[in-house]
């Protein structure tokens, strides 16, 4: 092939690519999965670029923010119909003309959703430091996800032992493990999922001491009165919309609101309205948001925090898999129906 | 009369009555003027209540919100029909039972709204600490009002030279005093406000370098917009409502928005939503809401910074003012309609 020296390797690489911009609901046929692209798997001459191989994508809502045609500038540029998508994940480096990563190094962070890619951003990728872990932690508890809950949490809300903590998506990726660190800390926690499956999860597997499918409930704020007879300290808003109307209803005087996300309304052509905003003024709260690529110079110090634990068994953290990059849309699509149990991820190949 | 020894005084004590509770929109009817009660002008035996003569009475919107059949406490108790109305005043000393308190002294704090008052809650008065101003600056300026905006403003909002400051209700008691704070401050200071007199006041009384009349505005959002073009660093909010959707869309990142009243709201059955909070995400807002009560430890700060401006001519503070405790009801509810021009008080006696 012309413009390939001998030695050199041709690969196949299939890619997930953005098919057209999402108004409203995404569906699997605004992604595309093209299978007939190839990569030449070498660093150019001179180049600071790293090559990697793609382990594991994880699925994250914000994603969707970036898929709107008028979409503003993330951590992550916006997407446009035919380009590939990008977003946090797992890789291994093949090659790399970057002083400060080598071939067989596993890194996480910002990478292109297909086989193979020749990262340039490369302030936005971090070795991976621990390895005798499982290494798609590093998709949700140990990445972006988990650096989101602590920040969000621990940082944003000032937490402090005996505190009353309700966390919507709380079986998320985010949810759980700002239920577990909220535990750590000592507070009364409560989450709320959409499905009795979750629920149940949580109250079991994740140590919340309360938790209701916010789907069959008939007042969102009664259930949460119900749930917090003397009130909410702080709220960990991964949903906005009604529930965030029902917890500043139940807030006690100077609660914090944690506005983490809000993917009740990611998909809504025209958004909720929040009708109790007065609570900020009466109840004297703070309501903070926040982008964890903000933090990640905190990235060492929420290690530091979780590590013990995780290694003392006093973390758990559910993970939902699909295996092949054809799963993508599908496992994508799903974060916004709830399909998704725990952190959900792509396993695009084991190493 | 019986009961009344020698030498003691009766006399007659005009009041102001919750006549009923109030839902939407407050009526001049929804309060009573008495003139027939009277008082007995002595500090019972042994008591540590203060008896005060009112001189000025401070009419501010948060009054409304304990009109309600079921208002939350406040610094002040809800009001019930048939009892007298309680609000921030200037009064002088009578006869004092508590040791902080002397006859002839001035007083600013909690009184009742009638022509003298026997205050047992002395811990919500303070003593007038500078008569070289007009006493009825401790109904607006270095009373409350002051204290709310520097509060709300310079401690709340952590506000930096070359800032972008929007303020709504810019010519209020509390709006006017913010946007001189923050031209001290060297931030760049645009109001709004809902007559062409009063925007035209901000522009050229108080040193605002923009303002616009919400009212005569065919699209907040874009008039907003207009007036910052690199966006808001700060929002002062007064009022809550469509105004702060159409500051959500235009804040900058890392804004900040202090909630200090949604006057808009007070007087709805049902709540206006607010769309656009999804910006508190995306920009990373912080919307912080606070009680001036809570603060009032930082009342000696707030006056060494604000008198040596007072004294030098630098701040100007525009009060409008009736004569007369029957004129109290149409001075209250005109603060709905935006009547008054400025800080709203009413003159019960020069001394």
């Amino acid at each position: 092939m012309a413009g390939v020296a001998e030695g050199e390797v041709i690969k196949n690489n299939k890619k997930v690519l953005l098919k057209k911009y999402v108004s409203g609901f995404p569906q699997e046929s605004d992604l595309e999965v093209v299978t007939n692209e190839t990569i030449l798997l070498k660093v150019p001459q001179g180049s600071k670029a790293v090559l990697v191989k793609n382990l594991y994508l994880s699925c994250d809502p914000f994603l969707r923010v970036l898929m709107s045609k008028f979409a503003e500038a993330h951590y992550i540029e916006p997407f446009h119909p035919g380009t590939v998508i990008r977003g946090f994940g797992v890789s291994r480096v093949l090659e790399s003309g970057h002083p400060d990563f080598k071939e067989g190094e596993y890194v996480w962070g910002i990478t292109g959703w297909e086989e193979y890619s020749l990262i340039t951003d490369t302030e936005k990728i971090f070795k991976i430091p621990f390895t005798d872990v499982p290494l798609s932690y590093y998709t949700g508890l140990l990445g972006m996800t988990g650096l989101t809950a602590y920040i969000g949490f621990n940082e944003i809300c000032s937490p402090k032992e005996g505190e009353y903590v309700f966390i919507s998506a709380a079986s998320g990726a985010v949810g759980q493990l700002v239920g577990q660190l909220a535990k750590l800390k000592g507070c009364y926690v409560v989450g709320t999922a959409g499905s009795d499956e979750k629920v149940e999860l949580l109250k079991t597997k994740f140590g919340f001491d309360d938790a209701f499918n916010y789907k069959t409930e008939k007042s969102l704020r009664a259930a949460v009165r119900r749930c917090f007879p003397k009130g909410i300290d702080i709220y960990f808003d991964n949903v906005g919309g009604a529930l965030l109307d029902a917890a500043l209803l139940n807030m006690r005087d100077n609660g914090r609101i944690s506005a983490c996300g809000m993917i009740s309304q990611y998909n809504l052509e025209k958004l909720e309205g929040v009708h109790f905003l007065v609570k900020v003024i009466t109840k004297k709260l703070t309501m903070k948001g926040f982008n964890v690529a903000d933090h990640f110079n905190l990235y060492p110090k929420f290690l530091e925090v979780i590590m013990p634990h995780i290694k003392n068994g006093e973390i758990t953290y559910l993970e939902d898999k699909v295996e092949g990059i054809e799963n993508v849309p599908a496992a994508l699509i799903g974060l916004f129906t709830g399909k998704n149990v725990g952190k959900q991820f792509v396993v695009l190949a084991d190493e």
